[in-house]
């Protein structure tokens, strides 16, 4: 099954959705005291039923393995490799991710950006020959998305 | 002129371009040391050419001051006059300005929702009477417009 | 509760969801021979339990009743009440509606955009003294929405 | 520089952009009867100084490439080969594009996506071993983008 699969290339690529949750946490416990790591991971696990997320999932991580094996053209590659601050296309597929429960996914998607959480600071350090330019988007735009859909599911349904 | 309308606007509800300038510069000087403030203010005015912006500044403080006005129907009211964090209207209509050049400015836009700084700051306070569920928001997104142009007018043109 | 107050609003603004399934019939029988109307029918409700969707037609159905009501400061009164072609707030809002199953929603909003279907073209009649400028957009949105729903959901889970 | 290598990536894979001018033609001249080619082409070329619009069509074209080398790992492989009709990264991609002159792009970019008209129709042609999943998207994001530019600049400034 396709969702499975796309949860194993993320564990082949170090990430776990575990972590994911962990990140999903920091964001939403200030806001809910009584929340646990069980009802993150619920939330990151119902994202990962979406085939939107799979395919940009499969994408992100083609693109990736491509510049990690050198195997794009220039200077595609170098942008890549080097995850260029004005690239914005690893931007513009995660935050589709981000926008599935809203665009209340918008504003944590920003925010991770500039605050690598857990395992998107570890996926930052470029010293060890991976390419994880979309990858910590794609993370971001996962981890906004759980985060809203926990905000839309506690939140007051009479408004 | 229009522009010019929607710039007294924006001053008749408490904000000047000066302010938004201010913004920018916190979010940009960190990565160019040399940045001046004429600059910042340079980049703001340019987004006030669009008249993608003029609209939705236009829209955003008329529900605002309808809202101010309890002029909108139940449970519409309510909510803009809070702000609930689960209503993303307000998101939703200033991505687009956010994004005017390019998916770039999505992250400074993210991130100045959860740091609100300055004006932005001084808007959220809801002690006085004043409603600025769409200001602050549109605000964000003016900087995070003009924090993305400078950072293309300033790139490598190789890349 | 929220989601019936919303319904309500769209009938009294001309509008019922049974209209709305026809455009999203139109849409998706060419691809699905054996689709039915109550599959239309149970798509659009589907779209219509969205928070999301709740916020976004109250707050377009506030704007179009405001210019109704001349209740808007000029410019922004004319540029509503004509449903101007270069003012697209009201396509940032609805789309953020035909996207909450994914980017394939775009196709279908762009496209009834140009080719006005069913109720949409009765709302698009203004010699009437009624303001539709935001209510035709969210039309297309939440029937882009339960179009790409359907094909979400009929789709081969395999891919 | 990289607008002009951009511009020869196009060439590369059959795009002259005074194919690109030809659909803005047929999409803007309904409502502008003295529109001339000329204009419609020059837009073209203010698009492609974005570099929005050159990343995004060198990593949608890296992509169509890798499948026809078939050099991606399955089933994204045959997803794109396919261009099949629920994967909407290609749509996710390009929607930016069309965008970068305001929403009011959205609409020639979904119209578009339901009627290729001219190139995109010859890209569209399965049968030759060629791969312009992600091409034929862009296509329509940069005509949407140029007329929307048109749109605008045509536009009644007062309003
Ligand atoms: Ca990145
Ligand atoms: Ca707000
Ligand atoms: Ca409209
Ligand atoms: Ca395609």
């Amino acid at each position: 099954m396709l969702r499975e699969k796309v949860i194993q290339m993320l564990k082949d690529r170090g990430v776990e959705l575990k972590e994911i949750a962990e990140i999903v946490y920091k964001l939403q416990s200030p806001f809910n005291p009584d929340l646990t790591m069980e009802e993150c991971l619920e939330s990151v696990e119902r994202v990962m039923d979406k085939r939107e997320v799979h395919h940009t999932v499969m994408t992100g991580i083609a693109l990736d393995m491509a510049a990690e094996n050198n195997a794009l053209p220039e200077p595609l590659l170098t942008i890549i490799k080097n995850d260029e601050p004005l690239y914005g296309v690893d931007e513009s597929l995660a935050v589709a991710i981000a926008s599935i429960y809203g665009t209340i996914g918008f504003t944590s998607f920003g925010y991770l950006d500039k605050n690598k959480i857990g395992v998107m600071a570890r996926l930052d350090d470029k010293n060890n020959g991976q390419v994880h330019c979309f990858l910590d988007d794609i993370i971001a735009g996962i981890a906004s998305a759980a985060s809203a859909r926990l905000a839309h599911s506690r939140g007051n349904d009479i408004l």
